[in-house]
């Protein structure tokens, strides 16, 4: 029996208040409305962004809400208007979106900062109607990022779905929506290493790893920053020839790099969003040519400080966004080069745990701690 | 009669402390070392660097010194091992230089900072043997970025000076030997608008004139931004289509600029060096795409200071130095593409005022008090 346009009740694990344990809930999740999809999220992991928005440490606090933005599943019922998707579409659903009619959509410079649907973290509610699709005995629960995907089902902007092959696994395809996409994009889209250049990738979670793409691009040593030494071991499967663990010198972390390499990396790629690392990988590329990419999500009042003339010195400083690729256009293609292992990654290895969704608590606890990579929680199991 | 080999007695203006006026005097020139070149200066011309090291304000004071850099000659005599210039050749010294054999000259990756010969402002004296060629009665006089154009005679690193058309007039080219390709350089080969996109321009001496190089690339609005209103008269003749003021505004100049262009500029490039310009310039470019470029000289505490949001939003910053051209390989070219009316710029309009040697003091007058653009110094006059 089709469940198009009837309101579906299903499990979602709802954050009630900030930094406090989620709950599972039946929630109801009304049907999508013109331009949206209603998705079964088979599949969802864990990311720092998740983290951030649950513990609202400096941001506005926007509860109940149900958060959840790495995920994968399967088009359940499509609204009004929209023509490009329909029920049984393997997708994932993307924090970012693309409207393809603004001036960034339309942009010849690439890019993915689309006005329509670019990140908001703050907005809790659709933008068709302002409201939310989620609510429990009536009482509206708020959306994240516009995915929601810590629930069985979601509703979701159509210009925030990618569709992508169906043959591709949806449990292994899942941090692509995220993590992956972020880290690999930065590097290969962004800092753009040659082949035998030097990198050095700040933070080993997921997205520090996936900036593995240096090794795909034939990048001649990986140096690894991380604060956690467990990391180390896990980071050698990546790629990375080398670690820098900061506490183990007495001096800046850039000036352990620029001995290392004789002058300094030829890119940098920094995944953590500590602003003093923000700092030190800027410093650490070389000048003359060196180019350092901004991933990691900063604080809100974080300022970036150094002195000009490290910039006058030719070294190039900018921020990637999602790897830089466009969700809807790109991310299709993204899958199918994995599927033809043509991307030189691969996925397996950043899936270090998984999780039946009743226990979605346990994979925050291995974030906080540090454990492992991405966690990922089976929504139907 | 020749004068290779002999010390050549000529007139040059020290500067013998800080701030106060050039003497001109007469001094030594001691014959070209190992890889040197004396050249016989028919023009030079006033740049900001000379004024910064000639007050010398938070800088380490080195004087008796013969400043300049932005000048025309003649090859006098050659030394030792050099083979690609000889006595007669019209050549540009130039601040910074090309050695052709360190990992920067040897770069597939475009730069010019020559691990041997890059610009060194704290270094008086010459490389092949740690002295000064330039003396009065036996005392040592020092040099200045390895040019000290502000002489009859000067001795140069073969490296350090392009070899450039007899057929060029040695006025005209003066300035290209620093602030045209500085500014130019700095938007063609860094900054690369393309056609119908928006530039900001901040200074609006000759370097930021020089930046007009934006209109060679077919920017649809050239907006430029300055403190001095007297500069927008003849900014005119240069491309600028919009001229703002920071003064005239109670916000910060780059909140104007986003308003003006309903998010920005796709372009900028910074020629003040002051800091706050600096900050201002990158925060003025549009998010997902713009690309602000750092060439003014900042001062030695300063502290370039933003949000990294501001760079997570997919913004690039960078610095261009000596707009990006190799002085040996590129200048010689440069100079051929404006005798071939290639270039697109016009340099009489850079040379706003000419002054006898004598005067060269009312050449720091005018920059000092914003008059006009260039001052060409006729040495033999």
């Amino acid at each position: 029996m089709s469940t198009a346009g009837q309101v579906i009740r299903c499990k979602a694990a709802v954050a009630w208040e900030a930094g406090k344990p989620l709950s599972i809930e039946e929630v109801e999740v009304a049907p999508p409305q013109k331009q949206e999809v209603r998705i079964k999220i088979l599949f969802t992991s864990l990311c720092h962004t998740d983290v951030y928005y649950w513990e609202c440490k400096g941001y506005t606090p926007l509860f109940p809400r149900i958060l959840g933005h790495e995920a994968s599943g399967i088009v359940e019922s499509v609204g009004e208007g929209v023509t490009d998707l329909q029920p049984g579409d393997h997708v994932l659903p993307i924090f970012t979106g693309e409207c393809k009619k603004c001036r960034h959509c339309l942009s010849e410079e690439t890019n993915n900062m689309c006005d329509l649907l670019r990140i908001n973290c703050d907005r809790g509610v659709m933008l068709a109607d302002g409201k939310t699709r989620f609510s429990i005995n009536g009482k509206p629960i708020y959306h994240f990022v516009g995915t929601s995907t810590f629930s069985q089902y979601t509703v979701v902007h159509e210009g925030q779905v990618a569709k992508i092959n169906p043959t591709a696994p949806l449990d292994k395809v899942c941090p692509i929506s995220c993590g992956i996409c972020t880290g690999f994009g930065a590097t290969v889209n962004v800092a753009k290493p040659r082949k035998g250049q030097t990198v050095a990738i700040f933070g080993l979670g997921a997205v520090g790893l996936a900036a593995e793409g240096a090794r795909v691009c034939g990048a001649s040593r990986i140096i690894a920053v991380d604060l956690n030494p467990r990391r180390f071991e896990e980071a050698k499967k990546f790629g990375i020839t080398e670690f820098v663990n900061p506490k183990d010198y007495n001096k800046p972390v850039q000036e352990v790099i620029v001995e290392m390499t004789g002058g300094g990396v030829d890119r940098s790629v920094e995944c953590t969003g500590s602003v003093q690392a923000m700092i030190s990988a800027f410093e650490c590329v070389h000048d003359g040519w060196g180019v350092c990419v901004l991933v990691g999500v900063p604080k809100i009042d974080d300022a970036f400080k150094t002195h000009p003339l490290n910039l006058l010195s030719e070294r190039t400083l900018k921020g990637a966004f999602y790897g830089n690729y466009k969700p809807v256009s790109d991310i299709p293609n993204f899958v199918n080069k994995y599927m033809n292992k043509e991307l030189g990654i691969d996925m397996d290895k950043f899936i270090t745990h998984s999780l039946p969704f009743a226990d979605i608590n346990k994979a925050f606890d291995y974030m906080l701690q540090g454990i492992g990579l991405r966690c990922l929680i089976h929504l139907d199991a």
